[in-house]
């Protein structure tokens, strides 16, 4: 309908997301990064075929979780749309969130007693999986807490990982993380983060959670077995990333996109859930470096031709090789990634691509960092910078030059043909997407 | 005065400001952008004795209306003082604003009944001037709105432009437009922008000067005679830019120079002196590719010279080829341009050049996107970058790199030496201008 109203074509979006695509050079590879020493073509032509750039997700040096990362990038203000990282994690699992409930990320780990401290010794019990997480998980997975006032149930999802939820009335999602996010540290007691009393209450409830885990675990039958095997017991529960349920504008309503997803862990489904992204599925994606990529790009590619204006694939295996500080695993994927670009290489097609990551994980550290990030958008009628192949150093002089997360979403609406010129309505800057004239009411000669 | 007290000398500036300036490539100039193609020696020179770079006006991928990019650029926040469009047309026509009135920018325009809906045919009626438009004007010229309460003024400007003024009680300026600024779509019903019953009511008014500019105006005889000689009818008012009287500091006051600015266009005019800009007429200025560049540019170099420290050209040109679509034309403007600044090529001279456009006006578009706008500061004693020559491509390597419009005064005061060191009054980043010692006030013996 809208190719009769206007002579300009609004593209559609393939955003494609490589979780911690960036990195620092590394000694493995001689100096270089991953990007400078994968044989990567197909990412090559496609920054010729438009501009690249670098982009902070949050702010320059600032390390982002992939949650705040993305939402960021997404377009959504974190400081007022962002529930927690727990709300993410359950929505991906999909678990039933009501509102008033408290809910965190959560691990089965490993702590060991000193004096009346204990320290993790490993955040993920030996990423213990199967039955024996199943039967550390059937012990914990309901508590009454505060003399019955607060109920704890607690959801296995993959591995070691879980999600807790609280219940009860007067819970905030207001407190500290219990996790100390290193191997060494002591569990942290979760302080309210706020003077009110409901703050208070949640920490308390949380705190006693978390010391019945381990009286629970610490000498239960599966753990007692694993330890005679050498095995690490899983002998605590640590929650982290408080949250609660928030409404967040959908994509729709915030750029005006008809949205896609294609994503594999919970936290990534979540964030798409949470505003309103159709999940697709592919057969064979793990979330891993062995992952279907040609199958989840393939499935964006012929989404964008069903009906959805905005697809959003997200690719976790260069992050998972460098928080395991492998570049060359992290090089391999990115070579696989590259084959399965080719299915893009088609010049006549109408999308954008937006490629990125959602931060830097610099194999070297082996966690996120606050480096930029690699970017690029490409496609038909993009202006091209002369900037060449796409790596860390060539994206420094292109011609997106250096963003924010934030700028992302106005970027692609402006590359898209979908941007509306501001200051036509007042207050410009603070009406993000400015509506399309038919998603708005027509004056009706009925009314007079 | 000020040299006997110190040693650095302040600067004047002249802010060069080209309309639409930025570009992508062309297909008529066989991929180059109007700046690329174009022979401009003079544009080449100056940036050489300089720096260039780029600016987002209002950030990256944001395509601005002028006016909040030209006030952006000015230093203004357009927050919080941008009073809408139709504030700074009435302003530039000379019309006499009372606070309390609501005005707007309106358009003649030709509308065709489907249905229940109006469906915009063009948006300028043909281009209506001449006795048909001051006939059209007349009949609307008046109008009694909400049985009395409320009166509407429409001024006749130009062709097919005029101002809308609501003059009663409890109006304000928070609905939006009633043109969907696309041919094809319907007229659209004003909305307020906040729950307040005074923004209600504005809309109210506003719809119900609409409709009876549609009913006087479908029949008026012009009209009729109009479509007999196969011309389009103005056969309705389509406001937009809602605006009120809004106090912004003047530019001396923000930023200390004594300003003068040279412009045609009412809503040029109207921002220069909404912040107390004196305006001054060039003979054979006309907004147009073939006004008297040579004249504005010299008229700017004298202003310098009798007193004033900061001259704003307005060079409109350069965005009227863009919205034809006219790349060659672009070309040609941008080389009568680089002819007049001839007058700038003296080395010895002591002002400070800033030149840019207030947005990129894509000739493929034929609107405003936000693509980044090419820039250069130049002069004698601002530092040199090697980027070379003036145009998209180079600007990406300048050395003033990529900036935001707002950026663009404290760049202006830190190189023409009027900048105040940070930190030496308190809350120094909300104080934009640190005023000269001899502006503020000496400590009085006398007091003591």
């Amino acid at each position: 309908m809208l190719s009769n109203k206007t002579t300009l074509m609004q593209r559609k979006v393939m955003f494609i997301l490589l979780d911690g695509l960036g990195d620092r050079p590394c000694r493995e590879l001689n100096g270089l990064t991953p990007l400078q020493k994968a044989d990567i073509p197909s990412f090559d032509f496609l920054a010729t075929n438009g501009m690249i750039g670098r982009h902070y997700p949050l702010g320059p040096g600032i390390p982002p979780g992939s949650d705040t990362a993305q939402l960021s990038m997404l377009g959504y203000d974190i400081r007022t749309e962002y529930p927690g990282r727990g709300y993410f994690e359950a929505l991906g699992w999909g678990v039933k969130i009501e509102k008033g409930e408290v809910l965190f990320r959560v691990n089965f780990a490993t702590v060991e007693r000193d004096g009346s401290n204990l320290i993790v010794k490993d955040r993920r019990a030996g990423r213990i999986s199967g039955k024996d997480a199943e039967s550390v998980a059937s012990a914990v997975a309901e508590m009454d807490l505060m003399n019955g006032e607060i109920k704890a149930v607690l959801e296995h999802t993959l591995e070691h990982r879980g999600i807790l939820i609280l219940k009860g009335s007067d819970l905030v999602p207001d407190v500290t993380d219990v996790d100390p996010h290193e191997v060494g540290y002591p569990v942290l007691e979760p302080q309210p983060l706020t003077s009110s009393p409901k703050a208070k209450k949640t920490a308390l409830a949380l705190k006693e959670f978390v010391l019945k885990s381990y009286e629970i675990l610490k000498d239960l039958g599966v753990n007692v077995e694993r330890k005679k095997s050498g095995l690490l017991p899983a002998n605590i529960v640590l929650p982290r990333g408080a949250a609660s349920k928030l409404h967040i504008p959908s994509f729709m309503k915030k750029w005006g996109f008809k949205s896609a997803a294609i994503a594999v862990g919970p936290l990534y489904k979540g964030i798409a859930k949470s505003v309103g992204m159709k999940l697709l599925e592919v057969e064979g994606a793990t979330g891993l470096p062995n992952s279907n990529f040609k199958g989840k790009i393939e499935k964006g590619l012929s989404a964008l031709e069903s009906g959805f204006d905005f697809v959003f694939v997200h690719i976790k295996g260069t992050d998972v090789a460098s928080h395991m500080k492998n570049p060359e695993l992290k090089v391999k994927v990115l070579e696989r990634i590259d084959d399965a670009l080719e299915s893009l290489l088609d010049l006549s097609a109408d999308y954008l691509l937006l490629l990125t990551g959602d931060h830097t994980t610099p194999c070297s550290l082996g966690k996120h960092s606050g480096d930029p990030v690699p970017l690029m958008i490409s496609g038909k009628g993009i202006p091209k910078d002369d900037a060449g192949r796409f790596d860390e150093l060539r994206c420094i002089r292109g011609g997106i030059g250096t963003v924010l997360g934030k700028d992302l979403m106005r970027l692609v609406l402006n590359y898209s043909n979908r941007a509306s010129e501001h200051g036509l309505r007042p207050k410009p800057v603070e009406i993000p997407y400015i509506p399309k004239p038919d998603q708005l009411t027509p004056l009706s000669l009925n009314q007079w």
